[in-house]
């Protein structure tokens, strides 16, 4: 049986939170950490625009790992706010359960597009 | 029991991969998968801005749902070049494998600061 | 003789301030100004997204389309701010000025890369 | 008299396009020439996040000096692909014409905005 996927992001999450007040000098998140919040978002801006490039380029391969790298780095600053991966998939199962399992209706997006009889 | 967390992705994923070639008019997703490549990647552009703003805010509600409409729509962005979660979390595993449990090293994000010393 | 080009940006940001204020339902620019700062912003994020997209294709219509978008987006941020594109092309003129009209040094950048030896 | 401000964009453009083929150990911009395409482009995504950012701090003198940034690389990539400052200038010219000096409309925008009825 494979590692249940959610338990990847735990454990990740489980890394980068033990990486907060380490040695800057011995650890990339310690040393965003210390940075601070615009290090640490500026790094989303420039994952999302290199997914977007990846995606350009149809390299599949790229396109994984910046996606990787995007979500990493996600979670790095969910830590920073004290949230975690759980936070942002029980958020995502919350949508799920709007209007069941068979329906999932993303209404955020749907409302934001000005059209409220779509589902996701 | 709860929900089991770890197939959160995998089950939003298989909603997503349902949705193409559904109709545009009924649903987002599909939506989304019509209006093709550009239209799909100009969200991830606009979430990670969106996620951003939300962190500088210190808006941790907001923070929650941004990310969880990034997350979404990379993986409206893997669907559309047949990908899958899956494949995230398992190049965010192999990284961690790098080096061990205990040492996770994201060698690329460090390799890109010039700095080969560090660890995650 | 043709109109020199400073005067395109001076005249456009006279036309984004005149809309401060203007009826939402006749002006999209006075439409960004109701809707606030995230909106605004997440123009900005959007329309830099699109350039990156347009690059990539090679398209050079679209490039200098979504170049003009860009740069329109950031004239209604900065008048947002009380802020005109005089004070950006001053800023650009000063770093210019840093190291004489033959070498441009964009000090700030070089220092962000960690190499305080070369000259933009 | 002061240096006319409507050739700013002009000179700086030139300033760039000197740095095409220079050595990439002294130049900040021939470094950035000599990395390619994804390297420009990835800082049109990382400045328009650090413009983003400035704004929400409501800092303005960052808010001057990141949109200077934003332009500065949006004129590398320009340049990169042929064009320059002067083209998008155009462009801006060309929209402001399509209604006359007193009425510049993005129709561009307001045709995204599925509202073909109001003026910028």
């Amino acid at each position: 049986m494979p590692t249940p996927s959610n338990d990847t992001l735990a454990r990740l999450a489980a890394v980068i939170e033990s990486r907060r007040g380490g040695d800057p000098a011995r650890s990339y998140v310690a040393r965003l950490f210390d940075k601070g919040t615009d290090a640490i978002l500026k790094k989303i801006g420039e994952e999302a625009t290199e997914t977007v490039m990846a995606a350009k380029d149809g390299d599949r391969t790229k396109l994984v790992a910046e996606t990787a790298d995007l979500w990493f780095h996600s979670m790095v600053a969910l830590a920073h706010f004290g949230l975690t991966p759980a936070d942002v998939l029980a958020e995502l199962e919350r949508r799920e359960g709007l209007s069941g399992l068979d329906e999932f209706a993303l209404r955020k997006a749907v409302r934001r597009e000005g059209n409220d009889g779509g589902d996701a």
